[in-house]
This record gives C-alpha cells, structure tokens and sequence, in this order.
C-alpha cells in the first residue's frame, strides 16, 4: 500500500490543482462576505474640509490661556451648513460634530467642557491644544486614493468604506456552483419509510449545511445506488458544477467499480489514504473544470475532510486569502493519549477560566458518533509526532461554524 | 448631567427590555444559523444492530491467540447487508464498514492488518480485543431518545443529526424583522450626486451589513431630513418592524426635536450616555412591539454600538444562547495610554507568534475613520478601570466579521 499522505501535504496538492473561477458584477446590498475583484478609489477628499470631530464649539486655542474664560458665540454650525463667519478673538462658533470649521478657529472643545453664559456666551473651562477634536480635509481619504484592493473580503466595514466613495456595484470573485452526490445501496433517502436496514442520508445535509455555513447554495444530486451504470449518470450531472463532493465511494471495498467509472469520464482522479484520524480515505481529481472530492462514508470523518480540505479548495476559488479555519489555543482538560504517525481531530467543547480557553473532548470520539460533532465548538489538533498530551498541555483548537458569538461578553467594567 | 452608564449595565438594560419573537416552521435545507424551538428525537436506534466501524473481516477474538492465522472466509457482508450464516471458530466473514456483525463473531479486525490467503481465506497478522472495530446497536442514539433541546444552533452538526433522525422540517426561533433609518440634512443618498457639503450615507449601508451578516435582511427606509414632520412619518414606518435602528440624531445638537418626536410616537425611551470609546452617545426605547436604537452618527461609533449593544439583542431575540462576539486573548504589541473610567474598543489587527496572538492597532483611533474598521480583525478591550497598557501585555479582543477563517493552517504535521 502506499505511505498515507500528511494532512498539509494533500492541503498543498489540492490547493494547487484548483483553479480560480472569474468575476461578477453585484450590488452593493448583495455583496456581504465575496471578495472584491476590483480597486475601490476614493471620489471626493473626506472630510471635504476641516470639520469639528464633536459637538462643541469652535475657537481660538489661544483664548484659553487664562481659563475659565467666557467667548462670545458669533453663529451656529450644524453639520451640512458652511460657516459664514470669520472668527475673531474673544469669538467661538457653537458647532455639531462634521461640521465645517470657521476660518479662524483652529480648535474644538467639546460641549461637555462648557457652561452656558448666557444666550450668546459660553464659559469654556478647559484650554486645548491647536487641532483638538479637529480632523482635516483628506484625513479619512484623498480623492483618487486607492481605498480598497482588489482580495478584499467585504466585512461591514468594509460596506461602509464602499458606501463612502458610492461604490453601488462592483466586481467579485464568482462563487463556485457545488453538486453533492450520495453512493451506496445502504442509504436512507429523507422521504423513504425507516428501514432499519439501512442507515439515514446524514452525509448528504451535512455537506449541505458546511458548503451553505461558506455561503454557497449547494445541489443535492441524490443517492447514486452500488451500480457502475447508475453511478456513471449521476457522476455526469455532477460534472457540469464547478465542485463535485462525492460522499462514500472511497473506502477500500467499493474501489474497484467507482474508481474506473470516474476515471472513465475524464477525471484524473488520486485516491489517497492520509495520516488523520478521523477521515483517513480522501479521493481527489480535476477534469478542465470541476473539482471533485471523494469524501469518506462515516459522518464524522466526512465533516473533518469537509471542514480540512474541501473549505480551502472552495474559498480560493472565491479570492478568499484567508482559506484556513480561525485556530485558538486552549489548555486540554484531561490527558489524551494516541499513537503518534497522524494528525488527530478530537472534537471538544470549550470553557474558559482567567488563564484562558480549556478543551475538553465531547466525549466518544468514534467517528460514526455525529452527535459528538453537533456537541462540538472545535476540533483539537493533535501534531503527528505527537505521543500524548497531560491535562493543562496547550494545544490548537480549530473553531467550528456556530463559535463565533460566545455566552459571556468576555470583558467586564 | 447624568452619570455615563458603562457598557455592560447598558447590555443588561437592553437585554432585560428585548422581547422574544414568536416561532415558526422551517424546512432541513433553509435553517442553518437558525435556532431549534422545540426538542428533537431520536425515531431508531443507531446502529440498528452491531456494525462493524471498519472495512475488515469479522472473526472470534479467541481464534487470534497465536497469531499469525489463516481463517476461512464464509461470505461477504456489505452495508444494507444481513447476514447468511453463523460464524464458527477458524472462520471469518469479510464486512463493510457499516455491515451487520453475524452471529459468532466478537470482533472486526481491518483489512490494513490481513493479507489475502487464496480465495476464501485471509491470512491475520495481529490479536484483537472481543468489541474491536464493532459499534454497538443503539450506541450513537437510541429510540426516542432527546437528540436535540430547544434553544440548539443549527450548525452543520446539527443538521446532520437532524437528517439522521429524518427532521424535514421543524420549529425554530423566528427572526426579528429590522428598519434602519438615517437622519440628518448633512447626509447624500447612494443616489444622489457628489455634493462636498455633503457626507455620504455610509452608515445605513454598513449597518445593512452587520445586520445581513447574523442572517436578517434588513430594510432601508431611507434618509429622514431634520425636520420633525418627516422625521415622524419616517419613524411610524419603522416602528411597523421588529428592531429600528435610527443612525444619528442621539448627539446633544439634535436632541430636542428626536426626543420629543419619537417619545410622542409612544416609544418609551431613554438618552445614555456610555462610558466606552467611540460611540458614547446611545439612545434605546421600546414600544409593545419594536426595539428601538439611536445609534451614533460617527461611522466607527455606530459599528461599535451595534457590536457591543444591538448584536447582543438580535440574537436574543432569535433564540441564540451565545449573544457575544467571540474573544480571544493576545499580547498587545505596543504601549497604549488611555484614561480611566470608560472601556475602550480600540480597532486591532491580529498576528500570530509561537507564543499565540499579537494585537496592533490599526493607527488612527478617529470615530470617523471608517477605514480602520475595513482593516480591523477585531476590537481589543480595554476596561475602564485601565490607565495603561505596557507593550506585551495580556488584552481581550472581539473577532468582528471576516475573522472565522485565517490565512495560515495553524497546524504542522
């Protein structure tokens, strides 16, 4: 048999043999979490000019020597108004916060640090310095700057920026169209009867739900039954999508009539044992154009080959520049012992104490055991060379969809 | 002027105000992210019977003492399978990863460890223990057993757990249904023409996004100008939704006509202001049926207040048990000064070294420099009870949106 394969090594392969897919036009309020494929410029200098950062009053730092002092309030500047006086000494202007500054004032002090004096005075308690709660012209932007670039992963914030300079449509990295198909005699379609002789489609809706958590809207092709002629028409369909996840099928006993049948079509296909646990059997090919995954039978070990290679290989070919699950590092609560020669996934829940994040597996790490995935907010990873870890040893831990809000705010005042 | 309230007696109030939305039905392939309303059972057991975990050969463990053996292959069991014959000692039978174990047999050993020994017979190369490689029926559910409480994130876990129950549809939390509204005169529309006078809309639009980014399309209602006849036909329109979020018009400026328009609407609200950095101005009220937030006109302070304040009460509302950003720990990678008395959210990017995360800011901490937040992984924390940070020191920091996946694996084998 051949050496299995270490999971980065099939990382590496994969993610060279993928191809990058081309550009759309989307709007603005469609565009959340695609990757920009274009430069954004800045259209106008922002602000336009010097504007108060406060709700306050404008004035002359240097009238604040000999503080308390009372100025005299000369007009009123809301944001959206241009100012209509010069200000002399001994003057301030009561101004909103984006508001242009009036020639003469060089500073701001906000209204916090004021008294009302009467209906055209106030007394101003605080010096400044020039500058204070003042931000200048071309501070947040100069026109014609390049303000975004093209990678971009559109966050809100980055919505905002793109609202700023009126960006309402623009280029993105197309999605992937992904097609998930079931093989073997022994699955349970959703709308059959219970037979207890076969087992549920679990695969299927769980590949469904990760590709749909990376927000890619999957084709479910249905079950493909133990039958080379029936496989082949099911593996043909799935070949016109950019990725194909094939769910079972790789297992040493069916080999021998799903490897030619896939092969047959076209696809150079590389079936490879790896040194993981769980999820060791990972088939993976190319034809021109799609992709196609081989993921393992078992539910749990079809999830972390998911969650490994599967959401790499898809989010470069979004123009996603961070292709790897966000990793914590957390203390493990318990010793864990296995045999070193492959990368282990136990699935944990984490806690948290003043030192930090704590891992403690979700109990059974069977890799039929599904609910131990569902318990799960991560997968610990264990190195290869790795013997066995005591309680309180630091190890990483790859967070999980549905970890990114948490119980507790995480900080206290 | 009244006491600054800090933040997580401003999280507490909302939270305490925020009523839960009623519940409604949904299918398996739409409810990701969605949150269960109602338990989940188990309809069999699983395994239905004991299955074997691997491709292998089922045998007796006794029949293994003095290994090497060759053992008599007497039939083939695959998944969907029952067995034909009862095993008896020096026989075996070759099953599937997921095949019934016959009657006779105590143990599966896998195909790794034999080596073919002629047609019906296979050559074993290593002792097992009596349950080896064997799961047990009922071992991952048992008949009606509670597999899933209500209150359950819809992970992918889960829905592979409720596709193996054969969940087609079921009950989840509903979502809230949310307006936003932006005020003032100093506004631009998308729409509308580059006016320097002017500011563009940015906030409605990354509002839009941090909202369309926990799965809720939001509606725009548009810019209500500073007038109180508009401004309350704009506000009797979002008081029609679940949550309205009003961006601007909480500064001290504009108080006077806000206040008294929405109060007279019937909305019971209350002007804080925060002890945290940006974003202290924050206005909450409710009516029978609406949330409503008056968040802050500066673009970084009012994405800042609906992470710390408005993200917390959508999630409530949906059921969510984990209504926080996720946090994690890091070294700051500078000194910073601040003075006490209010939490501060300081815009970070994060790095990682051997000894974990490394926080830096992203310059310029200018609630109006939006672009800081296009750049920002995440918010590190720092409590009010603070005067300093030396460089290397432990801080918390809030993963905002894009940070669920990273650039580098985080793991070597």
């Amino acid at each position: 048999m051949e050496k299995p394969l270490q999971a980065t090594e099939a990382q590496h392969l994969i993610l060279h043999s993928v191809i990058a897919l081309g550009v759309e036009t989307v709007q603005l309020d469609q565009s959340v979490g695609r990757v920009l494929a274009q430069e954004i410029h800045a259209n106008r200098d922002l602000p336009p000019y010097d504007v108060s950062a406060m709700d306050g009053f404008a004035l002359r730092s240097a009238d604040l020597a000999g503080v308390p002092v009372v100025l005299e309030i000369i007009e009123d500047i809301k944001a959206g108004d241009l100012p209509g006086k010069i200000l002399q000494t001994g003057q301030c202007a009561r101004i909103m916060t984006g508001a242009p500054v009036p020639v003469g004032a060089d500073a701001v002090i906000r209204v916090e640090e004021t008294q009302e004096a009467g209906a055209t005075a106030v007394r101003i308690n605080k010096a400044v310095k020039p500058g204070n709660d003042i931000r200048l012209r071309g501070e947040n932007m100069k026109d014609g700057d390049v303000v975004l670039t093209a990678g971009t992963e559109i966050t809100p914030g980055v919505i905002g920026v793109l609202a700023t300079v009126k960006a309402a449509r623009f280029s993105v990295f197309r999605r992937p169209r992904v097609a998930i198909l079931s093989t073997g005699n022994e699955l349970e379609g959703m709308d059959e009867a219970v037979d207890l002789n076969k087992i549920p489609n679990a695969n299927s809706y769980a590949l469904m739900a990760q590709v749909q958590a990376l927000g890619i809207e999957p084709v479910l092709l249905g079950i493909a039954r133990d039958d080379p002629a029936e496989l082949e028409q099911y593996l043909k369909r799935g070949l016109e999508y950019d990725v194909l996840l094939v769910s079972g099928g790789t297992s040493v006993g069916v080999h021998d009539y799903v490897r030619p049948t896939i092969e047959k079509l076209g696809v150079e296909m590389k079936f490879w044992r790896l040194a993981i646990r769980p999820g060791h059997p990972l088939a993976f090919g190319t034809t021109h154009k799609t992709a196609v995954f081989g993921l393992p039978g078992n539910p749990v070990s079809s999830m972390v080959c998911f969650e490994q290679f599967v959401i790499p290989a898809l989010r470069q070919m979004m123009g996603n520049k961070r292709l790897y699950r966000r990793t914590v590092t957390a203390r493990v609560a318990h010793d864990v012992k296995f045999r070193p020669g492959r990368t282990e996934f136990i699935r944990v829940q984490l806690t948290r104490d003043d030192n930090g994040y704590i891992a403690s597996s979700t109990g059974t790490q069977s890799s039929g055991v599904l609910l131990s995935m569902a318990r799960a907010d991560g997968l610990m990873v264990i190195p290869s060379d790795s013997t066995g870890l005591a309680a309180g040893a630091q190890v990483v831990v790859q967070l999980l969809d549905g970890t990114v809000f948490q119980e507790a705010a995480g900080f206290f005042d």
